[in-house]
């Protein structure tokens, strides 16, 4: 699937066009991603925010499943690129009159829309969007079932790299649902394509993934155990759903074992990251003091979540205009 | 009526203030339009689709009809116009507050807006509206009941033109629940205005309108026999409710008799348009191959939409100002 | 806690950069957002209605309690300064997630936010917010529990200033259920720093407020007392829940004995302007011909309510700028 992952993101000459997974893009390109946000970091600090690499651009928001801080983001993003952005909640629209999804994006298409971000809880929806249904429309994944959040796994890159500089030699432990986290694949493959000593996965076994293996990380089930001397702790967000599920036990013995607590974090090394998506649950999955404490960087990845979005839109639009030729000699130009 | 619609949306000297409906309207305005809307669709290819004809002009999206699709592209056409865009489901509005329609609009046009796309179930709202309520705001009519949807029928004609150069000789069949339908009473009138040749509606009897002559159309309740020859075949979305209402057997039974099949369509002329204004039921109003097939034009209607709505929105904001003395001098230009 | 207020709201220098309350502000303050409110005024009336005073900056309106009138004039008033907008509704959002309303009000922060527009059901909440979540974000409070509407109150100022031209010796009456209206006690407060020379409350003795004296208000619960002479009448919204909880006897009873009447405005001063908050409710707070009467205001406050939104965002952005020593030199200026 990498290998076609790669052409179905890539131009021919290696730029990227879609923006769907971190399978099949090569350190090379996470780390043009990465410095591409960095250049947008500068942005969000000026007082007028404002670049104009995606003026006259129209950006639809499609999300099939709600997610108001999700959206928001990408439309902040969006609008500080300068794109005109259109925000659809597709569960109320069109498909709802026996409309298909294929022809729902292809009337949005039909719009002259430029770029789809697209959430889903179908896993490979937005694969088979750019693949199959409207590929000369630069696609983004905002989140497809369990299968990939890509713009999370690269904030957290972003943020580890502003703090330790170098992805060499880091140990990286994600506690919490694996099984069930798009986060965390996406956060796996791409701590290990850009190089991390170890990632280690850390959970009851229940929620562990069934061949973590394959993904190129080590398991534990014991806190202690899979904390001891990391650089980075990355807990996930406890799904609620999934303890009526009677997958856990309960909120109360879930902290208990896989809470972040100070006590536990002292098993990691003194000067370890503490990351956690947002929004978090205190005392559910991480305890005030630490979540607020000097090792938490929980707001740094909220600011860096708009500068990689703006990285991969501003760069996804640049590629899908080198592609087209008609508009040769007109494309936006990412740095 | 004709002559009262007449007054209504034109300034004195024969430009466009409203948007309302066909009638009213004679064959150079629809021209006009249909020119100025040519001059667009060249804007929606470029990489910057953004012209300052209503930069600093405020458009309301007022639409007590919920309709996510016509919404959306009104707000495109307003921000492609550099438009400030305001969007107000009223439903969940004021006007649950007790606030008569007439207090709404009149504290919207006291807050500056410049133009109101109406959407009511009511017949007619829009043009008390225009008559009674706020006439110094523009207003274009996004669907009012059963009686006019003029934007639709207007991008309708803008496809046929694109395909056929000029309306002259031609033949056109309308297939589908005319009674219920505000877009067929559109189009009739625009057909005839711009100088057809023929418009037949097809459809059982039970959904053909109580006095079709006088719309200036000939009527069939044989598909074969409405087909025949025609040059345009322009499917309508059939509502469910009225298969409820029992005005229709069933869905499969109103495929059989009506639905639009390559079967079919070869009785229209080989070169036949197949048009439809979405969102469309595939194996309900038109099999799959036909709605994907070379003679369908359903996506370059969608297309056009954008365009006619950026049209009539800039022909009458221009003339709003044409008929506001205070502000002579500094009025928008439409082309 | 006027003292707090005063330094909550203002910068060390004294210009304003959270608007919070009336609290605090003293005659020279409400005397500057009035004058610059004055200068948008024009604004309204150009037939390009941007200012680029927020360009590039975000502002959030952050609607705990839903209020579609209130939310839209602060986003024309964000949009008309050139300000990206972005409207969250939050009680769909992540506070239903398990987060607390700092943590949505830090992530928000994070995201390079510049402006909260905050309506929430609770008393103080914005004041909480400026003093101990988000001090550097510049607060706007649009209407707290039975707090305050500081900025509703501000454009009734402004309209009594247009056409009245001074405040000394006015007498103004404001009308309703003053006990439960966050309005009346901004208005109260507001009237008597800018000197009236009266304010009366008129209100059956079960919607007053427990000690008016405090308040600087003399009471009445007689309109013809109540009304004898004034310059101004204030009407308030009846708030039917009130009814229900046998607050007011019905409807119909309130109409008759506080209900605004051509009879009953031949007791106020023959030129005494009519007001209110809208959306009004004809017969039952005032009658059709007294709210389009000559006298009546009502929509001219609509118009004012622009231009003082634009007013105080302007200025409170151009105070936390100033307060920002990062970014010196490059602050927006409010005239």
């Amino acid at each position: 699937m990498g290998e076609s992952n790669a052409s179905l993101q890539l131009t021919p000459d290696g730029n990227l066009r879609h923006f769907l997974s971190i399978d099949g893009l090569d350190r090379a390109m996470l780390t043009r991603i990465l410095d591409t946000a960095d250049s947008f970091i500068e942005v969000g600090e000026r007082s007028i925010k404002k670049v104009p690499l995606l003026r006259g651009r129209t950006v639809v928001n499609l999300f099939f499943e709600p997610s108001t801080r999700t959206r928001s983001t990408f439309e902040l993003a969006a609008k500080r690129l300068s794109a005109d952005v259109l925000n659809l909640d597709i569960g109320t629209s069109a498909t709802s009159k026996g409309e298909t999804l294929s022809d729902t994006l292809l009337n949005l298409r039909a719009m002259a829309s430029d770029m789809f971000v697209i959430r889903h809880a179908q896993s490979g929806a937005p694969h088979f969007i750019a693949r199959s249904v409207t590929p000369d429309v630069a696609i983004i994944n905002a989140g497809d079932g369990r299968h990939a959040h890509p713009t999370q796994a690269m904030l957290d890159m972003l943020t580890i790299r502003q703090h330790k500089q170098t992805f060499a030699g880091l140990r990286v432990a994600i506690v919490g649902d694996i099984q069930h986290s798009r986060v965390a694949r996406s956060q796996i493959r791409a701590l290990n394509t850009l190089g991390v000593d170890e990632v280690r996965l850390v959970a009851p076994y229940t929620l562990l993934p069934n061949r973590p293996e394959v993904l190129g990380a080590r398991v534990f089930s014991r806190m202690e155990d899979g904390l001891k001397g990391v650089d980075v702790v990355i807990m996930l967000r406890l799904q609620r759903e999934r303890m009526e599920g009677a997958l856990l036990p309960s909120e109360s013995e879930f902290y208990r074992m896989y809470g972040l607590t100070e006590e536990k974090l002292r098993h990691a090394a003194p000067d370890a990251l503490v990351m956690h998506p947002g929004p978090i649950n205190r005392g559910v999955e991480i305890e005030s003091s630490v979540a607020d404490g000097p090792q938490s960087v929980i707001l740094g990845q909220v600011t860096n979540g708009i500068a990689i979005r703006m990285a991969v839109m501003s760069m996804a639009m640049s590629g899908q205009l080198g592609d087209r030729q008609s508009e040769q000699g007109e494309g936006v130009q990412a740095s």
